[in-house]
């Protein structure tokens, strides 16, 4: 992977509007590591889900936060997001949220997850699973190695690290 | 479904670029039947695999076809293209192919087909699946009937006209 | 100009959607002409100024009519719309309007006419002004001949002409 | 106008790619200031005129700058570019450049740039334009106090911190 030097890397963390407490807290731990290892996270910016949970986490680590948001306004942010990237082109901004990303995650969420996850490997953009199982439509980028399946944020980590690091990729 | 009375309904026709040639074939026979029965096809529009031959097919049964390009030119199209719709948008077209159609049919594809049924299923848009299996990642719609499986073009056009007619969604 | 042989020309009509009474006028004359000139009509297709009048006019010239979308739903399309083009992508889609189109006319319009304008010329989509002064800010346009000034729906269909015959560009 | 709280104010800096060393040389000066009073700069991201020198500007004023993409990749970006957002949208992310900026200030540029101030003006975000003069086009909006005219960076600043505290808007 060409990354670029001078920029801190970009993690994208993808996820559903509507999840259950456990899948939040799990994005809010991610987000707490991915600010203590020195990386900008980016995620959709809407204030529900994984969006704020993870935008809370990388906040308590001291991290930086973008969301790229699908409406008008910036209102629209949640209180956790520093830079909010208004775009008005509703789920047209799934696209721009993968193509930002340096690793995209993909935590539960529905189909709008899933078409971040299609859209980043169409993209060729690794895509790391936490605790999320899209069943087997991706099967041939999992045995490629750009899709990789985690249980926690911290195996989640180690799989960022190996990627920014061009030693897995 | 609100059909508007005095727009003749789009069906669009998502697919891969690279598929095999039975896919290319029934996706064909496809074509020519949603002209027959005086639809509008709409598509990715380029040159390729199901884009082309459900094109092609529409020609040949003397119907009107729609190309929404990902690129910056209409050279991009394939020569059944009637309507060129360049957009510069790359993969963020795929959202308005689904917006666009009244019905999406879902042929054989990869990653970029994938994210068209998740992009119309978040819109509620009905997709029907000819001959493709996304595994069970979209399971929930096919129990709420949004998301339909047929395997030829004959059951696909009489799924599409009971969604037409709002018999059956 | 490259135009693809088996392609109708596609001629954009932008312009304001509060306007006055001549100006509807005038825009509906034009779609007329287009119309008869076997030439596809394009606009922004809203129920609203020049969107409704040019596309009336197109109707009743017996031509077929596109209209990109900025909302949702189709139902936003005035009702001579044949080809509604959804895109849920705002203002972004005044450039799908002028990439999509062969010639770009600009009717009186405001802010939204002028970013058509200066997107069609950054992209070296010949544009024709039909009654709309923007004044010298494009002067250097006009210079090269790619942005031109009628006064007449007459006037303008000859500018067209010599344009898709490559007389002129 | 609703500033939201917790956000520091964007700036949008728009312009030429291609400038005479002048307007490179202001906007540089601009950069500079906006990163000393603590706001974020955005723009295009290109590493070329307005845009690399506006961020060479604001990092050399231990800023933190945005840049918005037009293309597929971060590689295009300037090396004073702390977060590229890369879009693959062409000119359609000129849209986002201004919806996400609390304040746009044009500075010289060519049809692009006129494309910002449309649709900044046409989403009612305020427009300074510093030492660029887009002609009479826009003259209604510069009595209605939205669009700006200024000679010098620091008028520019003055400018938006009366933008920015409610003040002038």
């Amino acid at each position: 992977m060409n990354l670029i030097e001078n920029h801190k890397p970009i993690i994208g963390v993808m996820g559903g509007a509507s999840v259950n407490r456990d899948a939040e807290k799990t994005a809010c731990e991610l987000g707490v590591l991915i600010a203590e290892n020195g990386w900008i996270l980016l995620n959709g910016g809407r204030n529900a889900g994984i969006m704020r949970a993870s935008a809370k986490g990388a906040k308590s680590g001291g991290g930086l936060t973008i969301g790229i948001l699908p409406g008008s306004s910036k209102s629209e942010a949640n209180p956790f997001i520093d830079i909010p990237i208004v775009t008005n082109m509703a789920d047209a901004r799934n696209l721009i949220n993968v193509l930002s990303s340096d690793v995209v995650v993909a935590c539960p969420g529905s189909v709008g997850t899933v078409s971040e996850i299609a859209l980043a490997l169409k993209n060729l953009k690794p895509v790391i699973l936490l605790n999320f199982d899209p069943g087997n439509i991706f099967a041939e980028y999992i045995r490629e190695g750009i899709l990789i399946k985690v249980e926690t944020p911290a195996q989640c980590i180690n799989k960022i690290k190996d990627i920014l690091s061009g030693r897995d990729v």
